[in-house]
């Protein structure tokens, strides 16, 4: 546990520390970036890269979530946006494009008011598999019910249940709410589920059979969540809780290894190497792939929380075009903005503090520090 | 008590913080927001909303003070503003409105020198009661002896004494103070007092039999107590702080409850659960209310302290108009700026972390975090 | 003493605190603003208000001097300043007026290259106790041995020793350095010298008999020292050490009460309530007497520390005109900018704690608060 | 070492502190500035100044290395940059200093593309050591096994192994690494290696026999080495964390002095006293000398790290042109901006806090404060 410290008489809290407080030290060795391995297995999936994409309309579309696949990571659909809601989502993305910042806001409300289609699921799936690629799709916590069946039916390799915060326990009055254990234990494809922000949200998770946890709550860069609801999981902080329920679940549960998935706040290339060494496995990205040219948000980058109806918890925000997909990953960078070169940059960070794999790294040093990068 | 350190050799300070440096943190249970009551009450009243319109011009006319306890929450009318200075208000708001920012400060202090009428105080509570909603006025605790005796002929349901920083003892060589203690021990009508920011100040005021007691400041937005007198009450410490007044009171009475209402740095929809969850039962909102479309301010805030004759503590602010009243509290919102929709996001809060009404709220983890909004 | 924390393995430093970081908290009483007393003596001296004028030329004239001290303070003329450099400096002042901001660090350098003449500093004495007010000149530590004969038969009440930093003990290879002790010993004058910014400065100076010490390094808001220097005294800290020193000395002496003014960074009239809450007696004022419409500088501000003709420490800033000597000290203030009335602030902030002379205040509640004013 | 703390269950962190967090605090006793001694010795060399030049072709070109020589410090020219890359290297800066911001990077690639060429290595330090200076170059880690014999034929007094992070053992699969130890112990001139940001790093790079070793990372201002890489090393903590191991392996060693010489954010004359407090016996100063009118880059800065051709990490940046090397050293200074005058700020800040010698200076009390500058 981080330092809980008195805010007041009646009332304690704990010190939480973001990406930005903190800093990837070098020590005693250094190797070559060419004999780093940032491959990463989940289940009986191995992928190149520790590299999951977000399960955003602004990054993924069928097209990017197979290339992120051909590339080494896996790509994830959000099976209730823009592809299932619409056969042709073209229009919606160009309204969504020319919204003004002032309007983008409703926009979004009104193109997503559209109801998902479970035919599209379906479809869209499918392409993806046909392409040859993992495939895997994400629901949020409250539509799986409605359409989990439909998902598998579709045929998935990894389902990926993503809200901004989700709890092994939710209560309601009304519906009868999804029983996480029961459901993932039923279906037999491994489940990535999140996102969790402490230890205990995280462990009990764990138990409910999840393959992997996302720390966080996601779309770090389109999140409002601190001035709508108060609400905030400073990063570093979160992963590194979520990485102790990882540990100590493994002994709990007599050896199963739950993988622990960064999700928001991964902006710049630096940002993972830090994720990785204060306890993440592999880390899903928002913005870092938003960025690329073959985004389908065109520079435009927004998440599932922007949409509400009536609450929206984010925004369209403008994170620009870097390069294409594979210079995003791979390079050549032309300049240090940390946006190009994600993979070239994971490699050089681990050799320069002289680690060979991603879980050797996770013991990396890490110092915080509050002065201006 | 939050932490003390040497500031140097012979003086220690306490470290505060405010609302910027905290966060509500989720943990472990979800639910349906519908299924969360935020509903609030006090002596014998009861609300739909545990909002509280601060006694402020630019916030509240009888007008606002009607539409906000029809929409279930308490309006305040401040009785030493413009509504019991003039007849007719417009004029001097008009001329508010229209001052250039060099200007306003003059402005206010011209326009507040018109002496407050007792008639006019009569003339607007019974404004207010004929409306049917909860009669409430504030007076400072400098007018307390002068007015409440106007105050209680018209018929109040609650008293509120609000000055920005109000304590059990007020020592006078030329007048004869108010004696809180009797004066509220006479009155037949429940007191909400304050701003209180410590623990000792807030008991001392609990004890002189108040039914509330107002933690923090006041006027947030529009207060520079900081750079004209040097004193600041970071909040989220002060409602801690206040609110552990509130527990020791309550044992020391043999089970007296006394509110704690958090006023003062709630601009946007996010702070108000940081303030419950710190220990506040209800919150009063300026800033909030004064982006109303109705509100009097017309997209312009300021407080009492900012009227002062020779020592202005305060300025007219330009907060800008949001939505109407009822989108300020219901929605919907169209962005994330934490602007509208300030009930659904408190219920969304709640819900997100798992609590079911306000006073479990209280017990909502909290973590402190200085990075960046 | 403050916190020490290891900054690494072979090096330790102590956390020092400003008054940005700092603000005194209102707790338990309040008063009336009339029945406070802000008077001040010292040795057999007695002014209405604990502000010295800090002999700087850009905020002190013979006449602002003579009108500081008919004011109820005390002003000091800089006997090696325009005045005693230049029979008439009125050109001079016009040149350092004038001067583009690029150019301003040159021209002060060579309007100070004049050299100072000891007829001037007679002429400039005589013309301030001819206005009846209590005589004060201040002169640098490297200059005092030089002049200080001149100053004497001049006749001063109170004389000033003021540099950056000012040590008991200097050490010089090539010149007799001035015997603080002995110098002070034969004085018949009190002696005010500073600035220091530890205890054991402010002790060792206590020691050779001053009457007072000015803690802090002068010229807050014209200072560069760490940008140049890599020296900084955060003034919160060296307040609290210096009243440290003060009452071990007074314990050690058997009795001498050595007074601590604190000199630097007190450019707010919220500045000033901070600085005695920590344990100063008496503030020297430099930037906030400069904002005055008699104030020679005519809105720039620079000090001594800017004139040097190889290293400037510091630079000429732009700090405008707030209104009249009389306004800045009492009133009336048309904003909350905390520019105006700093005697009437000072009174209200000291009611609003409850405390009725500057001693008692020193008591007051501090909290340390890093968010934003 | 400095305080660890728990970023989160799984993980902690030790806080770390840049030179922006520092200030050196005055105490005691002052001094005449001429009476201290900046001057440095490490191995048979003696130096007037503390200051290498760092190989940085922006502010090192063979002309500025014996112009720095001459002026009392060291220069180090590196010998992978233009001057060994092109035989006139007149139309590669002009490319670099005509390139858009924009494009600064991709042009930098190009520029060095182009091979080291080991007979311009001989070339250059024939003209450096015909000018009588002591002769010193640089080269990478990963360059020194192919060129060291060029440079030791060529013949120089010092040798300067200078990376962004240097081990003292590099791991590599394709390539047999530099054997430090073995390299050093056959090596007949003194070696200077670094930047090492880490006690182990730090004592394990002594154990291989080097003269000195750069704390820091170099190239500060130049850096973008956490966006892209995650990875920092707050410069005041690795001064000293490797002063720490400086003193532990005195020790281990018998009596084997290794110099600290602190590599990069020393922008400002205010931050080499702060290097040297912390426990720097020299400094190696980039953007300062980038800023004499001498300096070939122009007024623009860039390091190493920003040529590398698929992944740069770090910029071209513009410091400007602030005067004359000599100026730049020894002054006149015309403001307080510490671009000039480093050596004059130097001594003034040693006098101010009673120290004669640099070794003394390592013992001044340095505070922690992070109010703004």
């Amino acid at each position: 546990m981080s330092e809980t410290v008195q805010i007041g008489v009646a009332k304690a809290g704990r010190i939480g520390y973001g990406f930005s407080d903190i800093a990837v030290v070098p020590d005693r060795r250094t190797r070559d970036a060419e004999d780093v391995s940032v491959s990463w297995s989940i289940d009986a999936f191995h992928f190149d890269l520790p590299v999951i994409g977000a399960p955003m309309d602004s990054a993924s579309s069928p097209e990017t979530v197979i290339a992120l696949g051909r590339a080494g990571g896996l790509g994830v659909l959000d099976l209730e946006g823009l592809w299932t809601r619409y056969e042709d989502p073209t229009d919606a993305y160009r309204r969504i494009h020319e919204a003004s910042d002032e309007d983008a806001g409703s926009v979004l409300q009104q193109v997503y008011a559209e109801p998902v289609k479970a035919e599209l699921i379906t479809a869209r799936l499918a392409e993806i598999r046909a392409a040859g690629v993992t495939v895997a799709g994400a629901l949020s916590p409250q539509r799986t019910q409605q359409f989990y069946q439909t998902v598998l039916d579709a045929g998935v390799d990894l389902f990926v249940i993503r809200g901004t915060t989700v709890s092994a326990e939710h209560v309601s009055n009304t519906t009868e709410p999804l029983n996480l254990k029961k459901f993932i234990y039923e279906l037999d494809v491994p489940v990535i589920v999140g996102g969790a922000g402490t230890y205990t949200t995280a462990l009990h998770l764990m138990r409910t059979g999840a393959a992997g946890v996302l720390a966080g709550f996601g779309g770090g860069a389109t999140s409002s969540s601190i001035k709508t609801l108060g609400l905030r999981t400073p990063m570093a902080t979160a992963v590194a809780d979520v990485a102790g329920a990882r540990r100590d679940y493994l002994d709990e549960s007599g050896g199963r290894y739950v993988h622990v998935i960064a999700d928001g706040s991964l902006g710049l290339a630096g940002d993972i190497p830090k994720a990785i060494a204060v306890g993440a496995d592999a880390v899903m990205l928002g913005t870092a792939l938003a960025r690329a040219s073959e985004a389908p948000g065109a520079g435009y980058h927004w998440g599932a929380e922007a949409r509400h109806a009536k609450l929206p918890r984010g925004s369209r925000v403008n994170v620009g075009t870097a390069g294409s997909l594979d210079e995003v990953l791979f390079g050549p960078a032309h300049n240090a903005d940390g946006k190009l070169n994600l993979i070239g940059a994971l490699r050089k960070s681990m050799a320069t503090t002289g680690y060979t794999d991603l879980k050797e790294f996770q013991k990396a040093p890490v110092a915080i520090s509050h002065y201006e990068v």
